[in-house]
């Protein structure tokens, strides 16, 4: 944690992925020139400069911490990555796959032989090998299994049991545990035979013989009590018990909330099987924001930044096919009124206003139910409360920027009965995008789907082929 | 914390809100009632079960973690909130308000006289009514400057002085110093005489006598040591170390890679300041999050769900008025070409599927921009690769939606040129939505912008006047 610490201590210093990149141009700048010179006889100057430029370069990755290689890689191109990708550690790959998003780290793997992934996961944990697990081929998988003891296989084949998004696929096996009716002095001592004690050990748990949960005693609570008391008088009783099949997202929540450091995981009978940490529950949370993210704009799933053209098609494709959809569904309805366009050609210049706008209102209240819905601050009873009120400020919007529009239409084209048609249009199709903004996300989430996930398409969808038939239709029953 | 390890533990059981909203009912029910029927003489009837309904009500709040409460006051109607928020304990009253959104907290403040609103910064540490100061009004804060000891009056004043944003803004003071010349013996003695030890003290920092920081101890080291150790031998001197006035992310960013539940945070000259917490990051990674999807979406800042509708269009309309001008320039744009649309009526109709595809493409690759900027995965010599890639993505993508669109066109409209100006015309707007899609975010960054900021906004701008002008321009030129 060196470089992290030097990086933090001078504002201006280089970054490690600057410092990586100017040594691996030197590496490569050299390795260049050589080869456009066709210079054979140099190849002892070649070798000389190049195999210092190379150790500098290996004598900066070996200081730097798993995390960020992992970072460095994410921001290189194909080849340079590769390049680092050789030079890192062997001890260090498998954290550094870890701590890579799923693209990234496919490109690492498929340059990896079965020999050294299995090597890869000996400086891992069981649960974090549970987390490779779905990106290795399954033989190493299966030679990772047999390299395991026994104890260790069937916590590997528990981790691997628990679906993606729950509790348990969050959680390790890194728990000390302890007795109710020793004395602090006995606590004090057995930790004092441990090497080391796991990362993020705030508490410890209290089991009896069959490794139920009776308590925690808290390591603050440990330090400043006296050596002489018993656990059970010390321990507290009030915990965050989670279970493996919860869905992660609400960890993240009891995490948030009551601001934990580790929370224990329980079966049905309050049996210990593990606890879940912070630094699992920030990546799950960065995690989840980015692919909402990804979602809205319509990625299908994370991107490497560099991946080949033809891969990210493929992962693009799908929403620009339903966006296909729904514009030639709006086309369609335009295509209904082109007689009254024929007559009236304004009408096709205005009409993308009202439909633009609505889209943009409709996406602010989507945005507001689907946060309250995550949040889980909508009920039955609010709903009608949201509905009247979304209807409420849109019909403010709809007065203030129909009357707008309406007159602006008016200037320009000298028609004040467009310009009412033009601001009627903008109010309804306000109201509409104000309705189905509420009810989208409210009906997808009853049907237990992803209020979020295609919320932003749909609604575009409807003030986009709304307005337009709402707009021309007004206008060819008012005005033709 | 109860409750909630009750809800943690049976699935089915209600949530905190679920219970609160249920017992709010039952008492305004009855309220209700009385109300309705003017039943004067049944006054006593009101007034038992009324009372026991109102202590059932105390007795379930009294019972939970503010964090809760500060949940259901989010999820409720102004005047059921208000209702609750009276009867939540005066001790809890700071910690509540720390634990709501800006726009739920402004509206129990207009709630809370100047000194309910005092007594309730006595329970806060001084970081802690920092972060609440500059929702309270001026005379509030002169009486709890007036109120504090001068050691915690100058911290507050260190505490407020730091931007938002800023590590200096996430820092608190709760650190535990210790001497590197004694032993653990003494150190762990030194701690229990402590009544408690700070939330997330999972290291002590290591000072002489002028404050700088030599080096931290680890509470897992100082456990499995030898007493006898010297602190000396046992801490660590690498070790992250904050600025205040790095940027929060930079914090975040560290606590993310690793792992971290607490940093210190030091001057230039490395003397202690205080540090940072991994409960505070998390809040801060959160509501950095939501802000970035309320920006996507057009809303200023953040909204309380049931803000009284004048409140809310004020926090929409910015956003709406930018779209109504970018709406109204496309608009213009076709108004150009009027004569063609009068001609040719069908490019009216065919004009949004342009345009709306465009866009789609367009916020896909800002998107990936956008992310790899915030993860810092971009500098000048990747630029032109992601340029490449981009435009790479969207020719293929030209050519694959091109074809189809103009196929379509051609067997609706059986105009095979048309069908030819449509393809075409979907190929260069999905170009130049790539190109901008990769400029508009690296130029707001290059002039110190939010590059997420408005993105989204400029490329479908972009994307729909670019879109209309092409399409319309090429029909005209080849076609009329």
């Amino acid at each position: 944690m060196t470089e992290a610490n030097e990086n933090n201590d001078q504002e201006n210093s280089p970054t490690p992925l600057e410092q990586a990149t100017y040594l691996l141009q030197k590496y490569k700048l050299v390795a260049g020139l050589v080869h456009l010179q066709g210079i054979s006889d140099e190849s002892l100057v070649e070798s000389t400069v190049q195999k210092q430029n190379l150790s500098e370069l290996q004598d900066f990755l070996d200081q730097l911490h798993p995390a960020d290689i992992a970072h460095i890689l994410e921001a290189l191109p194909l080849d340079d990555r590769l390049l680092i990708w050789s030079m890192v550690k062997a001890e260090y790959d498998g954290e550094v796959l870890l701590e890579t998003s799923d693209a990234v780290r496919a490109t690492l793997i498929t340059d990896m032989g079965s020999k050294e992934l299995v090597a890869a996961t000996e400086y891992l944990n069981t649960d974090e090998i549970a987390d490779l697990a779905p990106d290795l081929p399954q033989e190493v998988m299966d030679d990772v299994f047999r390299s395991l003891p026994i104890a260790e296989r069937e916590q590997l084949r528990e981790a691997m049991s628990y679906p993606e998004d729950s509790v348990g696929a969050l959680m390790d096996f890194n728990v000390i545990t302890i007795r109710e009716d020793v004395r602090l002095e006995v606590v004090l001592r057995y930790l004092r035979r441990l090497e080391e004690m796991p990362d993020h050990t705030d508490q410890l748990f209290v089991v009896d013989r069959n490794e139920h949960l009776k308590g925690v005693l808290l390591i603050n609570r440990l330090l400043v009590s006296d050596p002489d008391t018993l656990v059970a008088e010390v321990m507290s009783k009030e915990m965050i018990k989670l279970h493996p099949n919860d869905v992660a997202q609400q960890a993240a929540n009891a995490f948030e909330r009551y601001d934990l450091v580790s929370a224990s995981v329980v079966d049905d009978t309050d049996k210990l099987l593990g606890r879940v940490t912070v630094d699992t529950i920030i990546d799950f949370i960065r995690d989840k924001a980015k692919s909402e993210a990804l979602n809205l704009a319509g990625l299908s799933e994370d991107e490497d930044l560099f991946a080949p053209v033809l891969k990210s098609v493929k992962n693009r494709w799908v929403w620009l096919a339903i966006n296909l959809v729904t514009a030639f569904i709006a086309s369609r309805v335009i295509g209904m009124f082109e007689d009254s366009i024929e007559k009236l050609v304004a009408l096709a210049a205005l009409m993308p206003i009202i439909a633009g706008i609505g889209g943009n209102s409709g996406n602010q209240t989507i945005t507001m139910i689907v946060r309250a819905l995550a949040l889980d601050q909508i009920n039955n009873r609010s709903t009608w409360k949201l509905i009247f009120k979304e209807i409420g400020v849109s019909a403010v919007n709809g007065l203030i920027w129909g009357t707008i529009i309406g007159l602006l239409t008016f200037a320009i084209y000298q028609n004040p009965q467009l310009g009412l048609v033009m601001g009627i249009a903008m109010i309804l199709n306000l109201l509409l995008a104000a309705l189905l903004g509420v009810l989208i996300p409210l009906t997808l989430r009853k049907f237990g789907h992803d209020p979020a996930l295609g919320s932003s398409v749909m609604i575009t969808a409807v003030t986009d082929s709304g307005g337009f038939f709402i707009f021309l239709g007004l206008a060819t029953v008012f005005l033709l």
